[in-house]
């Protein structure tokens, strides 16, 4: 039974946390902070908790966050962009460990978080020490890890995806296109005129255009997987659902290979995994497959009249996305088994 | 471990019942039929459940019917009414258990049933035998019972609304009104010019005013509680959402009573149950609240200037309003822990 | 050709107020007022509009106000409660007309306006002057009028799904029970934790239960109509939809009466109206129906085992509840056919 | 004053027509046609329409074909593929004109056609003298025409989206990638497992990949654009909007331009289209700013990182995408000014 703190809490990953960590028999939730609604007890926020829970929410101050970290094993990150890094770096010196779900510990390069982040980072020295917190690509890592950066939710669509074709060598440099389909909870639970219903509700458009901050955390990757720099092209769409990532990706094969085998060969390299699922070929998965579970669905074929391979995958932005990726994780850092209090079914319709 | 069959297994309801059984430890399941997909595996019906479940879909037909029965402890019905009354006599005769999810043991009186379903009943002989599966009504009753009538959804969410109310004699005879707002998976999955996408979506409306099926069966239970016969109004309304019930009930209050008071008495009724949440005064349960989960929520206030009660109580229609609820009820029927396989927080947002 | 001028420009209403007047012949667009997007076009408001409008927002100040209201012929007020009472006052001695779309001249009593909206009427003076206005009951009355308090959403379905049994004195006193429906985009464009996507979508909740500040102004003209008061409930629930209102109305009988009389009660009634439609008995109305046009759908029956009435009324809350209806009452003040620029045509599905 | 015809009309590109013709003051509706609903007026297929118009719709049959025809100046054409142009022929041959609003006479090729549309064509020898009813390209043609087919959803999109890209030779041949995301009334209003409401709320999919019969239909017009023949990627994804096309188009620029330039290209091509509008720089459509209006929105930029371009181009599929664009279409036809009963301003929000 470890000790876990969410840093955090009053926000959308925040509450999928809590409904995952209830159901997880190892583990026990010590402390949920919060600015906006500290003083109040989490069920202020989440009100279905009433009775089943009650917990109250504590602000972070410099003064209680070296006894808050005395108290936990684990702790969740959900933080503004450059608060985790220093945050973190006092759970390293105490020798806890730490998942950030935010972006501080996703780039192995400080310049690159810096110039598409504009915040400064807090403790570069500890990316070295940080995994990249996607199991399917580094388990290992990851199990021996101290600190995690769980990656964003697009990038985990896009990456699992895209895996197999950079793994293999079947596409050209630097020929990938990601067109990816978010549901609204992404942008998280504060108030704005894009997100509200009556804005967003029966509306499709595209945001951040050749300049959307998972760009450069997806390539990180891919070149990683390739062993050479690959640049890419990403753009995320705000689509009118609670939850769920789409993403369509579009590459050029080096060779003609058919959808079939293509198929054959994700099948292959995702043996075994217990969150993706690689379906038949031509049968195409849908966001709300994912819905409330960890898992991450995938279809992929060949157009042979342009050459190109293109593949869909999705997952809950919210599970496999966050929460439940972060679960997965802690899993593995605590040496759980790694589906521990993971749904594999999605609530559906 | 018990054996248990699902006949009807290609509709909403039986997708959550697969979801749920999936997850309980005491359950096995052996059969599940269906006629439109005959042959196939439940993954072409639901293929999210690729790599969780392979299990061919049988058809139901006279020559295997006695086998299915044999080789299972417990059915749940998802039939057409009518069919079910027939099915269940067959169960009965085999010693085995059933839980009918559909209408036709909900009533006491065969006469109520086909004057409102308009079709005969198959067994009205075991009408005295069948229980009417509501746990917080009649919990024992259907421990010690082989045939349960689940309730309908709608009758759910607004009886267990009603209750304190009548058990405490607050209200005026024949003062209830109820109006109810559903999603659209209360419909099935059985596409109509009513439930497609475009028509649906956006869209309020009611129907089956003053002539809803879901009406005699709130009387009867109404009528139970109080000890005398109650008519009400009851009127649907199709919402747009997937799943999820709103029932508002409105009632003449024979006293004056304040918000505050009928609150604690509410509360104390329900003192105890698993998964009923009263909350207080001033707070008004939303009905994603229960998505996913097995939960009711309900409150209750006072309006002095007219001498009404207002109660508000959501739950989700698949799972408390249908395949949680029979869960329920098969965990208490074979002495399983009443909430085994039932979840409490719902996915949110 | 009338000069007009909108103040509050930037909000929802607004924008609707807009796409009607650009396609009214009679009318020219003056002044375009807004705090929060002063000196932007109003295209930075609403980016549909680049193309066929130009128009910057200004501040409405002090200093500004007495020149614009001589600029205009009629000024439509979007406006906090309260604040509408003083700019009308001038706008009165300007000798020139105001259409208020808020609630400050709803009410013949400035006691009941401020019991219930908390804050002060500026110029109650000006009560006797200004004519409620919902032209199938006050039409001659507003057509001689300079000042209008435009109905709110929910009153105005609620009322002409009443009328018609209030008017031929079928139903008891205080018997009047309204269960309605609204739209999210009712809460107006400011973002806040109960109206973004993620909380409004799938879900259902009842709001200001036993309280809502729409209750006295319905209850002021059901009392108007009936010759003496009537008290009601009143519940509005947020519905997932971007816009629409659906009124479900309940009464006791005073007598037994068929459904198919009651139509035919209300098809006389309405017999001539432009913006009214009674169904035939059976079907129905949907909210969606009225979707962008002008038009208020109703149906009605009777429950003979209850001995209750149910009405079931639709608006779209932008247009017959809010612009669509002032801009009927702009035609009717100003002397243009009252259907100018008004669509019965709705924008479906 | 012409009259015109809707073979097809209990659809909802029919239901659009009559929306939009019910406006337009040169034209009379005579016939209506509808095999599923003969002999029921049109308001038992849109009870909205009550009050609004009455007519009967009629099935059309090979005894009374001649006879609409006769009586008709102009006839739209909503007819399974394969029909159509069995149809126009007999509308040709008595010198009427027709619109038709399916596939049939979008190709210059009847062998294209059929090898993807899989039915033989009626009448391929009227094929070059069909226009494709895309007024932005072939405004003069479409004057002259007697018979057009009006373009698909998705290649009115797309081609707008990318034409001025292909005219100007910026870009690579075959490089084009469109990534389209479409409202589910796209699918029409036949009910299937796939269209309806809880199985499309929420959800996210890509469908004919590689595969979609409005690849040839693009690939023909961008071929024709550039003058010489260019192969693309086309994917649809069903999105949960009722209508709404929203698609994203990439592309490899043959050299470095700026996505301020490009912008200017587009603004300069567009300049004096009544429904077409290029927003600034950075200022990205929403599919909603189309709903119910005939504009296609459409913002252009250039990635210096991948040297590609990126477009987005939104319209309403029912409306620029079906009955808007047809009757735009008509206007030119029929000597009537090119904006005439058609809008402007969306229904907004």
């Amino acid at each position: 039974m470890i000790k876990v703190s969410i840093i955090g809490a009053a926000s959308y990953a925040g509450g999928e946390l809590i409904r995952l960590l209830l159901a997880h028999k190892d583990v026990e939730i010590v402390h949920l902070t919060g600015n906006t609604y500290a003083g109040q007890d989490i069920c202020a926020v989440f009100p279905y908790l009433q009775g089943g829970i009650r917990h109250e929410i504590i602000a972070l101050t410099e003064e209680n966050r070296a006894q808050i970290i005395a108290g936990s094993d684990l702790l969740f990150l959900i933080m503004p962009h450059g608060q985790a890094s220093g945050m973190a770096k006092a759970i390293w010196d105490a020798g806890k460990k730490a998942i950030d779900i935010g972006a501080d510990f996703r780039f192995a390069d400080a310049g690159v978080y810096e110039q598409w982040y504009k915040v400064k980072h807090q403790s570069p020295e500890l990316l070295p020490e940080a995994v990249y917190g996607l199991p399917e690509l580094y388990r290992k890592q990851i199990a021996g890890a101290r600190l995690v950066g769980n990656p964003g939710c697009y990038p985990t669509a896009s990456i699992l995806g895209a895996y197999p074709l950079l793994r293999e060598g079947l596409i050209r440099d630097n020929s990938v296109i990601i067109d990816a389909k978010s549901g609204v909870s992404g942008a998280g639970r504060t108030p704005s005129s894009g997100n509200i219903y009556a804005a967003a509700t029966q509306n499709m458009k595209a945001y951040g255009v050749a300049g959307h901050r998972h760009t450069p955390e997806i390539e990180r990757i891919l070149s990683d997987i390739s062993g050479k720099p690959q640049v890419i092209n990403f753009t995320p769409h705000l689509t009118p659902m609670a939850r769920g990532i789409h993403s369509t990706i579009y590459a050029d094969l080096r060779r003609s290979v058919s959808g079939q085998e293509l198929t054959e060969l994700y099948k292959n390299v995702y043996a075994g995994e217990p969150f993706v699922r690689v379906h038949d070929h031509g049968c195409w998965p849908e966001s709300k497959w994912s819905s409330g579970s960890n898992l991450c669905h995938i279809a992929v074929t060949a157009d042979k009249r342009t050459g190109r391979v293109i593949v869909c995958s999705t997952i809950d932005n919210l599970l496999k996305g966050a929460a439940g990726q972060a679960v997965q994780n802690m899993n593995l850092m605590c040496g759980f088994a790694e589906n521990t209090a993971l749904p594999l079914t999605p609530v559906y319709p």
